[in-house]
Parts: structure tokens; sequence; C-alpha cells
């Protein structure tokens, strides 16, 4: 990695944004300011760049806004985070928006799922966004008229989990903390949406010839 | 499923939505309008409860928008349109909202994903919204200094390949076609939904003691 520095104009260039959305990262403390040679003038080097091209990819692919992208840069930026807690913080970052209004139906199903996910043997947090995402998906199936209970997720826990196991190991422990954890959320938001978009074509491939 | 006919007031309370949203729907067309039973009132059936439930699923629980919505809801109305034509319309409504402008470097990406589609030996149109984000995530895991091509994806379109597979012999064809058409709407948005939040769960769960 070369050590050079550029003015502001290039790395706009370089990363494919524009230098008033430059300026607005640096004000919300997105990416670090550069490094100062003149009264008036800023320099910047290839930690910038890629910093930049993380932030475009949690936007553009990811679909997350500033204030997720903040929480998610903050957390890569702190070294004393094990990978547990920056991948809990990923987690909730990552979380839907909505949130089920507390009732009695949804307590029920969110218990169900505490359970189900105990049964996995999964170590996750208890205030993990994705437990109540689940409980929440399961009042809206029973609202629909299914008699589900939370086995019905099953299959979908099995391959999650063979998914992220794969996904956890390919960050060799070798590395250093810096590449690891871009890796990471680099790993979790872009690979989710390919599975994602994946699964949408499969659905398509699927269901042609079924009538 | 009983026929009876409720005012708006206990329609919105069966659904739990209010009554102002209730006539947004019907005039965006989400909804079918109330029978006619009084100069100043309309009743309505159970098919406007479900309706309303499946507009609240894939709103809260897909975080579709109205737009999104109303082309699903057209669709599912479409008596006309084979599950192989759903799922497409479901698929590009369900379709990512950044598109990545059009460069020598996408479109290179978005033929070898093409390729890569074709080798998988999948059945979709050209112009699924999948590949091209499919071929975004590729471009932008390119530019983070990652050297992949699209055999990267292999293991995540193998999984998709049987979830789907699983997910599409699940509806019946001894069906309804209505009914068939709402659990495959139902399907793809709350199940993928319940699947990245699991897959979130399981990064936290695997990364555990990994330092």
């Amino acid at each position: 990695m070369t050590r050079s520095l550029v003015r502001i104009s290039e790395l706009a260039h370089q990363a494919g944004v524009s230098i008033p959305t430059l300026k607005y990262y640096i004000r919300e403390g997105l990416l670090p300011a550069g490094t100062a040679v003149a009264p008036n003038r800023a320099d910047y080097g290839d930690d910038h760049v890629n910093r930049l091209r993380l932030i475009r990819t949690l936007r553009e692919i990811g679909g997350l806004d500033i204030g997720r992208i903040k929480r998610i840069v903050s957390a890569i930026e702190d070294d004393s985070l094990s990978r547990h807690e920056l991948f809990g913080v990923v987690e909730r970052a990552r979380a839907a928006d909505v949130a089920e209004p507390a009732s009695s139906e949804t307590a029920a199903s969110r218990r169900e799922v505490d359970r189900f996910i105990e049964e996995l043997g999964w170590h996750v947090r208890p205030d993990a966004a994705g437990r109540q995402e689940v409980a929440n998906a399961l009042v809206a199936l029973r609202r629909l008229g299914r008699d589900y209970d939370a086995d019905i997720f099953r299959p979908y826990a099995e391959a999650a989990d063979r998914m992220a196991a794969r996904e956890v190991r390919s960050i060799a422990t070798a590395e250093p903390h810096s590449v690891a954890v871009e890796r990471m959320v680099v790993g979790t938001v872009v690979f989710g949406a390919v599975f994602d978009a994946l699964r949408r074509l499969a659905h398509e491939h699927h269901s042609s010839g079924s009538d």
C-alpha cells in the first residue's frame, strides 16, 4: 500500500463521491480529517480511500443510512471490541426499522423464539435485534392464518448456521484486527444482499413450469 | 370462512390499522372498496381483513413502501399471471433501490453474473433485478480490493437453490390460485426477513470465542 497523500479533489475522484459528500462524512465523523499540510489544505491517504469505499458499499449494497453506517464505523475504530462484540454492533445496525408494538401476542412469540434459539445452542445477546424480528415474523404469519410455531424456522436456522460458520471461519485469525473487522462488515452486508437476490432469482427459476 | 360484513371502524380494529390509513389504501387501489349498503356507508368482509393483514406484513416485515406493495397486490389480483410470472413481479418489487450507474466495470461484472446464472441452469428473465444486484455486489467487492470472480457466490447460489426449491414445493399445486399466490408472496418476504435475521444471529454466535 503506497503512503502517498492526495488533495481532496483527487480523493473524491478515486472514491467516486462528490467533495460536498466527503466534507459531510468528515463532519459526521465517518471519515477522519486529512493531514493538514497548509492553513487551508489537508491531504488524504489510502486509509481514506478505503474507508470511503466501505461507506459506499454499506450505503449502496446494504441500503444503510448514515446513522447506521456511523455506528458500524465507530465499532470498527474501537480496538477494544472483540469480534463477537463487533458482530453484535453490526447485527444491531442492520436490524429492521419497524418494531412490533408490545402486546401479549408478541411477548409470547418472543419467548418462543428465545427458547428456539436456546435449543439451537446459539450464543447471542438477550437483546439482539434479530430475536424480535423473528418473533414479529411469527406473529405476522399467525395473523395471516398460519398455525405455525417457531420450529417452522428450523430449516432457515440450519442454513444460516452453515453459512455463518463458513463466513466466520473465512476471517483468518492471523489477519490484523482492522482487516478482519472490515472483512466481517463487508461480508455480512454484501453477501447478505447477494443471498437475498439469489433466493429471489431461484424462486423464479423453480416456479418455471409449475403451472 | 364467515361471510359476515362489518363497518369500516370494525375492519380497522380487526386489521390493526387506522381508518385514515384504510381510506388511503382504498384510494391507492391496494384494497377494494366495500359493499355499498347505504348512501354513506360501505361494509367490508373477510377478504378485506386478509388483504389488510397482507399489506401490513409486506410493510412491517418486508419493509416495502406503498408503491412496491401496490405492484405486488396488482399481480396477486391478475389471474392471468402464471406463478412463474408472479414470482418475477415479486422479485422486481423487492429489488434494491440503488442501481449502480452504468460503467464498463459494471457491464463486465453483469456479463460475468449472467454467465454464472446460466451455468447454474437457472431459468430467470434477462431483466430480473437480482442479476444486477449481484453484479453490483461483485463490483463493490473488487473496489474493496478483493480479487473475486462470480464463482465466489456459488455457495450462496447453492443454498438459495435448496431453499427456494423447498419453498416453491411447499406451495401445493392443489390450492386455489389466490391462496397459492398469497403464500408465495408472504413466504418470499417473511422467510427472507427471518433468514436475514437468523444469519446475523448466527454470525454473532459463531464469532463467540473467536478472540
